[in-house]
């Protein structure tokens, strides 16, 4: 936990009290600013906990508010209308185990979300944030999961919402999003005009919450849920390892802060964790610093079909590289072949159909396991963020119907024969 | 509660002592039968509840093996591997009750299910009976939703599945079902040549449980844990009204049965509660029959978006009849046009996209409203019991960007000034 120097904020944020610079550390009271204003480094929640429970939390709803008194977010913050994410399923999951010849495997399935992605944790976070800091709409640049929980959730709460998307999108990902009936407007450019305008604008509209630009800090530490929810879920214990999918690399930085204030607050035991990252081949320039024990990310243009993590310069790399070398971990990455392999897996053995993300996660575990980076002795968790019923595009030629038949039982029982 | 008089089975099935007919109540001992040997009537489970406590309950798993002491499942169901549903969130909907003009509203929102519908949980349940009962294949036919519950639960369990569905299905619904490996067959008819291929079947291994043929008895149950799930989300109390989408209609029956059992067995104070039936026009069989004071149900040849809900013959439509009748309840019909309509106000309000049945239901709730069916002051659940992630199809005519624009603030600005 980042202790507290600066005159503290009479916001209500619950036990957050300050913004605290990644880089230089320097601290300001709770506000919109995202980038410190000494060394533009990446502001980050700092708090000072009180005592936090077992029982208070057992207690709490079953979403994340259940942590609050870990969250940058008002005290009574489930009395506001918000899609009241979290607690998914954590899975035990045997079938992929023995699949990929580990002992003890669980699946935290983040498909259970209102919206169908981990999102919807960040973006509630976001959004009780933003309402304390004085904001009135919710807003995002995006391509798919973060449009559809931001304008769900805008909704819900009966905020307006300005979603920005690139034009090209896909019509699927255009309807899921454009249901919710938020201002969706689609920009001629790619994804980084997009952004651009996303920040012109934030800094023009002080009551417009940009959830991943100039509300960030807040936005960042719903993805701290994660990693709360996978060691209560477990009984209150750390796993020995997780396996987290890297976009920008901030909730694989976040399931690590989780971890470590879990231990430091006596929630859990502080034993050792390692924590992995996985990348699609096609945009992997976190992997590949990690390879070439570099602490600089060089920007690639990807190419992958996982586009929820397909962004080429992720602002949070040099923090997953730390997280990652820390515990021991690694950052490894699979081709766009091997993810589609992955998403197959995790169906046919636990029932369980992610979107491309989640297939990185699997097949990004398997090469772990068999190049001998992953225990197959540790307890093991990985992290499936989102739902393929959003990526069918990823798997439409690799899967359809074993034959087609005439009604007939016999022309069943052929078909079963064959195979 | 049925009575039981047979001699009890052996069979471990929980509080599940019989099946009995709903016609002229023959019992027979637990087994995979579906219809009575005496008058070819419908076979339901028939228990001998012991004593059920709210804190059983509450102490028991986040999922519906919470309720398992009042279903015919295995005392100790939960170690066997399935997708846990249930336990999704009971949403208060201000604002859509604020639309409405109603003063207390809930919305059931069962797509957090695992698979995203309210199959998972009547799948479930057939599976554990159907483990018990001896089969080790998992089996439906199915256009859809039932087709995913089906294969991701067999997969899960690590059990064969035949899904046969007819082949002229969109390529979407395949793929959903397809993902997750087992017997997919696409059969050459239509869905009514699938439905008798799968009773065909039925008769002819003794190994293959079709889910809604030789063990709907067991499935049809699952679907009591919607009832018992909303009166424990209340606190232990039953709603004054609910509105439930009408296919087969054994839903509603269930939900009926859910809050009879819980009033007899005192978990909550007998309060009234009435009962509303959805359906489409374009497949509103059970709804002509209420209007028109008839006891039976004239077959219809569907024709509606709300694929889910098109049986034109619904075996439970009498069933539905004596439940709404019995409750001081309604059944009513609304057209394609304001199933879209319901699925928009929806999203818009409450941040919840509903496949075309839960559009229905919605719709349906404002015409009962309107036509005074439906009591604006006392408290009312709505059932959404599917994913609009499945039915995009529905909704792409009617919604997309409010525009799209060069990548300037001033474009941005400009469709908001006009919007």
């Amino acid at each position: 936990m980042t202790s507290v120097d600066v005159q503290t904020s009479t916001l209500d944020l619950g036990p957050a009290r300050a913004l605290s610079c990644r880089e230089c550390g320097h601290q300001i009271p709770l506000a919109a600013e995202f980038a410190c204003a000494e060394c533009f480094g990446p502001l980050e929640v700092a708090y000072d906990f009180g005592t936090v429970t077992r029982a208070d939390i057992e207690a709490g709803p079953k979403s994340i508010w259940r942590y609050k008194g870990l969250l940058p977010v008002p005290a009574d913050v489930e009395r506001f209308p918000n899609t009241d994410p979290g607690m998914t399923r954590l899975v035990k999951a045997d079938r992929l185990a023995a699949a990929l010849g580990v002992k003890s495997l669980w699946v935290k399935d983040d498909t259970g979300n209102p919206t169908h992605s981990f999102k919807d944790r960040v973006v509630a976070v976001a959004l009780a944030a933003a309402r304390t800091l004085g904001f009135s709409v919710l807003a995002c640049p995006s391509t798919g999961n973060l449009a559809n929980a931001v304008a769900a959730a805008a909704a819900r709460a009966g905020w307006d919402s300005v979603v920005l998307i690139p034009s090209s999108l896909e019509r699927a990902k255009i309807l899921t999003t454009a249901v919710y009936d938020g201002a969706l407007i689609a920009v001629d450019g790619n994804y980084d005009d997009v952004n651009r305008l996303a920040t012109e604008l934030a800094g023009e509209h002080e009551d417009w919450a940009f959830v991943n630009v100039n509300v960030r800090p807040y936005y960042a530490e719903g993805s701290k849920t994660l990693g709360y929810e996978v060691a209560e879920q477990l009984g209150w214990r750390l796993p020995g390892q997780v396996v987290i999918p890297v976009a920008s690399g901030s909730q694989l930085t976040k399931v690590d802060k989780a971890f470590r204030e879990l231990g430091e607050l006596g929630l859990v035991d502080p034993t050792p964790y390692r924590i992995f990252g996985a990348q699609a081949t096609g945009c992997s320039p976190v992997s590949a610093a990690f390879k070439a024990g570099a602490d600089v990310i060089r920007p690639v243009k990807p190419d992958t079909i996982a586009r929820s993590l397909a962004i080429g310069a992720p602002a949070d790399g040099p923090y997953v590289l730390d997280s990652v070398r820390r515990t021991g971990g690694a950052v490894e990455d699979v081709t766009d072949a091997e993810v589609v392999e992955g998403i197959r897996l995790l169906a046919r053995t636990e029932g369980i159909f992610a979107e491309t993300a989640g297939g990185v996660t699997v097949a990004t575990a398997k090469k772990l396991i068999e190049t001998g980076q992953l225990d197959p002795d540790a307890d093991t968790v990985l992290l499936i963020t989102g739902d393929g019923l959003k990526t069918l595009d990823a798997v439409q030629d690799h899967i359809g119907p074993r034959a087609t038949i005439p009604p007939t039982a016999a022309a069943v029982h052929e078909v079963l024969n064959r195979g």
